[in-house]
């Protein structure tokens, strides 16, 4: 009955921070309608709502309950979300708002980081059927017993993303106030230049290692369910941003699609550890257990005289004490001499799915380090990253030579661009 | 399988206006609990927190949707609940926070002043099963659609009153800032005394006639579930406050229970309206279609003269635009010749069950007023109430009169008040 294209449309705190950016969103969503599209819009609390809400909780307690403290942040997303469709109704269009308990975006029962696992569509697209706008509250969820919960960090481009699954739509506009993915953070490199498309691979990769621009559980879920994103601005509308997609509907030109350094982690030696199969299970088990997430590791060779092994390890800055005192409560059984912390290492990537079929990248890479004689501390791989930890104050120079190196500067890239799909 | 008595407690904006007024609450409930009983509580919105949010929808439109004020304005209740549940937690106590659509309390599919027509009470009855306490947005409802509605003013007052009639509740206590109900406003006569007991078709009448204790939709829910209400500060526990009840379970020993007035009414006469049949009717159904609610009503005499009649009635000061252009726009079939407005009045009322039975009662009234020298503009009667439309500059003196007529002073009143039930 209905043979529209549907466009999810996500905005987040930044974009409906106070009530006059909320007129300018409601301009934008009526716009993308007058296309002919349906349009879902998915929202964030306003600016410092979040943050204030959180105060008052810490107010009353330390350490809120979980189920308590859900209930208190998602109201925030209902504050924006009921103003948000006031704006477009007094812009003349038609609109409704809706919680997460009223759509029916199901999660599991856990509260402060629930994963979706089931949306109803049939009250949205009866809304959409009537011409309405539906403005659908992000972050926030509803286990099958009603309870409210919350999607944790990313939450809202992943309910955008999971919406446009269910919905089976047509692209999900990610609206912020960056013009799209660029090769490397244009603030550091000027040259650097806007991405028109990349794929969900090289995005989780350039999310992981830095680039702030999508959380990656919203790009795994788009690449689960091929929901074609566009990442683009809200202030500059002619600008369509970047579209990220399948590596299957890219050609690709180049090897490497963008370069990041990631100051978030500090690195751990495990020193010497007796070179006993097993030992590293236990290590990593008992971390994973206590909800730290390792990234890069490296076993040092066994030194044989003293048949110990070093084990390095890079963690997020704001676990170092839980990982401390998970390591020291094994200390005896591991038989480890020490802990020794690097707090000053810098991560710096580059990421592509084009050097998949390419040999020689990796060492195109530590040549260029060599170069600028950069010392190379650890090093991991993926299929489409490299990675190596370098001193903290290495990193914006191996970030501009990389950039530079692999042909990434914006006067040289226009011409090798990959081909936008038509979506 | 729980034979403990059901306690509803109701605290309103200022009981929680911060985080610090929140904890206070938190301790009144576990007192409560720690008699033995289960308690359910409802909260209004923060302080503030309202206000906040009408003015942010008034900068977005100035007539916002309903559907939309009422799904923004239920955020407010949703951030109390959360919160106080967290503070209960914190000082030692077990508690759940429930919105309006988790309980069930289900209204008419009216936006912003619907009637409840529902409440489940199973899931609240299973947390009380666990030792909760159960802490429930006020103000708002849901319709069987899942539409979020809000109840109008004293929303949650009615809330709370609905809540212990559907839970079979001993007792609803509406925590507030005044003490208790007072036979006249104590700041007007400082020798006005607390009533122990009133009854609830009483407490109405004070209510309607400007003691803004408790809204009067309340008192009507709780007269018809026999609900017993108390009412009673936040600040002082020790108060045992006013309560509430049926007149059947009273001792009734004074004619005159309380003295009020009310300054937010004015009159309007329509002069020389054609003595025919069916006029006053035409005015008053026309008015009631406009939504005006009309308090008093007098008809003179006709002049036999003319051949016409005066109307004059008295209408709420905010309604005055709505009521004159109604009134202009059926000049001619009416055949009036103008209408007068008097803003300058205020309605005087003694209020009192025990009125019923004893004859002359309005005639002292009358008597007081002529003996102060104030003079009789209008007069209206119901069984418990009689009311009389003074000139606003002499209302305090009728009421420090009428009060001391009725020997309501508390020096005189300790040994003649009504009997307490054991609620």
């Amino acid at each position: 009955m209905n043979s529209k294209k549907i466009i999810v449309q996500k905005f987040g705190g930044t974009s409906v921070a106070d009530t006059d950016k909320i007129k300018n969103v409601a301009r934008t969503i009526l716009r993308e309608q007058s296309f002919g599209n349906d349009v879902v819009v998915v929202v964030s609390a306003m600016g410092h709502t979040t943050d204030h809400l959180v105060k008052m909780a810490k107010e009353i307690s330390p350490n809120p309950s979980g189920r308590e403290m859900d209930m208190l942040l998602s109201t925030g997303e209902g504050i924006s979300i009921a103003l948000l469709a006031m704006a477009i109704q007094e812009a003349g269009g038609q609109a409704v708002s809706m919680n997460a308990m009223q759509v029916g975006i199901i999660t599991e029962n856990i509260h402060s980081k629930a994963r979706i696992v089931d949306i109803k569509t049939d009250r949205i697209k009866r809304h959409l059927d009537e011409g309405k706008v539906v403005v659908i509250a992000g972050f926030q969820g509803v286990t099958p017993n009603g309870e409210v919960t919350t999607l944790g960090r990313g939450g809202s481009d992943t309910s955008a993303v999971a919406l446009a699954a269910a919905l089976e739509a047509a692209r999900c506009d990610i609206y912020t106030d960056v013009e799209g993915v660029y090769t490397t953070d244009p603030r550091l490199v000027p040259t650097a230049s806007r991405l028109d498309v990349v794929s969900y691979e090289e995005m989780l990769e350039l999310a992981r290692v830095g680039a702030n621009v999508l959380h990656p559980r919203a790009v795994e879920t788009a690449k689960m369910f091929k929901v074609p994103l566009r990442v683009r601005s809200s202030f500059k509308l002619d600008n369509l941003g970047t579209l990220i997609v399948g590596v299957e509907d890219m050609e690709l030109q180049k090897p490497v699609t963008g370069v990041a350094s990631d100051l978030s982690q500090l690195r751990i030696v495990v020193c010497d550890v007796p070179d006993v199969p097993g030992r590293a299970a236990q290590i990593f088990s008992k971390l994973a257990d206590a909800n730290i997430s390792v990234d890069m590791i490296i076993q040092s060779y066994a030194r044989k005289l003293e048949n110990t092994n070093d084990i390095a390890f890079t963690i997020d800055k704001s676990d170092l004490d839980k990982t401390l005192k998970t390591l020291d409560n094994m200390k005896e059984n591991i038989g480890a001499s020490r802990f020794q912390v690097d707090e000053n290492i810098a991560k710096v990537s580059i990421v592509g799915a084009g050097m998949i079929d390419r040999p020689g990248i990796a060492a195109s890479m530590f040549d260029t380090l060599a170069e600028q004689n950069i010392n190379i501390k650890m090093i991991s791989t993926s299929e489409i990253k490299i990675s190596c930890l370098v001193d903290e104050l290495d990193a914006d120079k191996a970030v501009i030579a990389l950039h530079k190196a692999f042909n990434l500067n914006c006067d040289e890239i226009a011409d090798v661009k990959g081909t936008l799909p038509d979506v």
